[in-house]
């Protein structure tokens, strides 16, 4: 889940370079910043030594996503809107919302906590980059981006709750948030502004 | 106190994200984050997992206040600069200024120290605001904002080091931050341009 | 070491403050978190309460720099580009990658680990003063930034590995870090957009 989450997110991040002009290395720093970000934010918040660190998984599975990248940016040019970009981005957010999850429950936090890290982690990758690039934040302008992570972190403390184990609850978690995402982009849903 | 600074911040976090225009889901993300930002941040450096994590109140006080930001909101306009906002950021400031020092001298920090996270704690959720809506952080251009949560570090660790016990020293600490950043605004004090 | 870096990048820092038209009390937040915040970010990845907050020296080690700054201000004006204030940051960045190589192999991390702290450290703070003075961050921008900050934590596992002590491995990776980011300045190294 959790490499699955990284590959995402790293396309996704060196894409966002890429459509930036940024030279080689700052698409790779993108790329590597957006993957580990919401990782690292969630080990910290458990007080945990980030797993990035620890092993050499999570930076070579970030570096490879950025390569992958880097391919697919050469062939396909500008691709921030292209529906492959918003796949990978609801892919990434799902398995981070997940791993988040799944981190909160082992680590005893309470149901708010349980959503929160799921959200922050869900959404950590791709604030970073937002901020790093100078944009609005994805995260505040859209309303069903964020929400797909508080959705996924209710089910998945409801799922654990009902007494189902960690694995079903988290293939459930995950399928909520990239569901709820995906139908979000294709039917374009909104919240009215206040 | 920490739930008088969630409140605040959050009633000003959320007020912010609607002058910004965000959705109801923006206002609430920026509410949330602007409430939780200096406490979370205040955790994790003397390394400890986050209250706001492990308890539900602290998640639950940060909507109540986007709800009372929203009514405030729809009642008064666009409120930014409205005196209302301006005293309830200086509750913010106060109340978490104090948190952030009583946690500095429970966890044995430096004198250094306490005036270091009673700052940081006290100004993280209006920096978080800023940087995520991005403006120019308040407390990089405005003089008496951050210097107000350092003279209350300085007068928690003094009145700490005279003797007087945590709730008395706590009292003279949020008075003091409140007091001086009502009469910074009141007599708008400034500093040179270097 | 940890001094030498602090003294830098505070310098650097608050001169980035002038320029930018700060106040007097911007320019010390600046300045200070500029110093401080690849140390507390290093500090906090490896679970430990930032050295920053424990002890007295690097706040007023940062102060100091601050202090420093103000008066090269004042004698230069305009400085950013100045090759004072690059020489400075070379400084700033070699020191704080070589502490965050340091920290990382006394943490017992991975050899990516390693040259990931060693890179976040070196760049953390001016990644920071990037972000509160809302520029494009340099690290994204400049290929031969954190490329050094990465070589030095290479060229610091390699030493360690290869059985040389602590002191001698941190003084190879100084070396290389501050020779690699001086050269890349004086020979205006670039790689090619993608």
């Amino acid at each position: 889940m959790n490499v699955v989450g990284l590959l995402a997110f790293a396309v996704v991040g060196s894409l966002r370079g890429v459509d930036a002009d940024l030279d080689l290395l700052g698409v790779s720093v993108l790329g590597v910043m957006t993957a580990l970000g919401g990782g690292v934010t969630r080990d910290l918040l458990v007080n945990s030594v980030p797993v990035a660190l620890r092993t050499t998984t999570d930076v070579s599975v970030a570096l490879l996503g950025v390569v992958v990248g880097l391919a697919i940016g050469r062939v396909l040019g500008d691709v921030t809107d292209h529906s492959f970009v918003q796949v990978s981005d609801a892919v990434g957010l799902s398995a981070f919302a997940t791993t988040g999850a799944l981190v909160a429950v082992d680590a005893g936090l309470s149901a708010f906590g349980v959503v929160v890290l799921a959200t922050v982690t869900g959404v950590g990758g791709g604030l970073i980059s937002d901020v790093l690039l100078r944009k609005v934040p994805f995260v505040l302008v859209e309303d069903f981006y964020a929400t797909c992570a508080v959705v996924g972190g209710v089910v998945f403390w409801l799922a654990t709750t009902a007494g189902l184990d960690a694995g079903v609850s988290a293939s459930v978690c995950a399928a909520a948030v990239f569901g709820l995402r995906l139908a979000a982009i294709r039917y374009d849903w909104e919240l009215p502004t206040v």
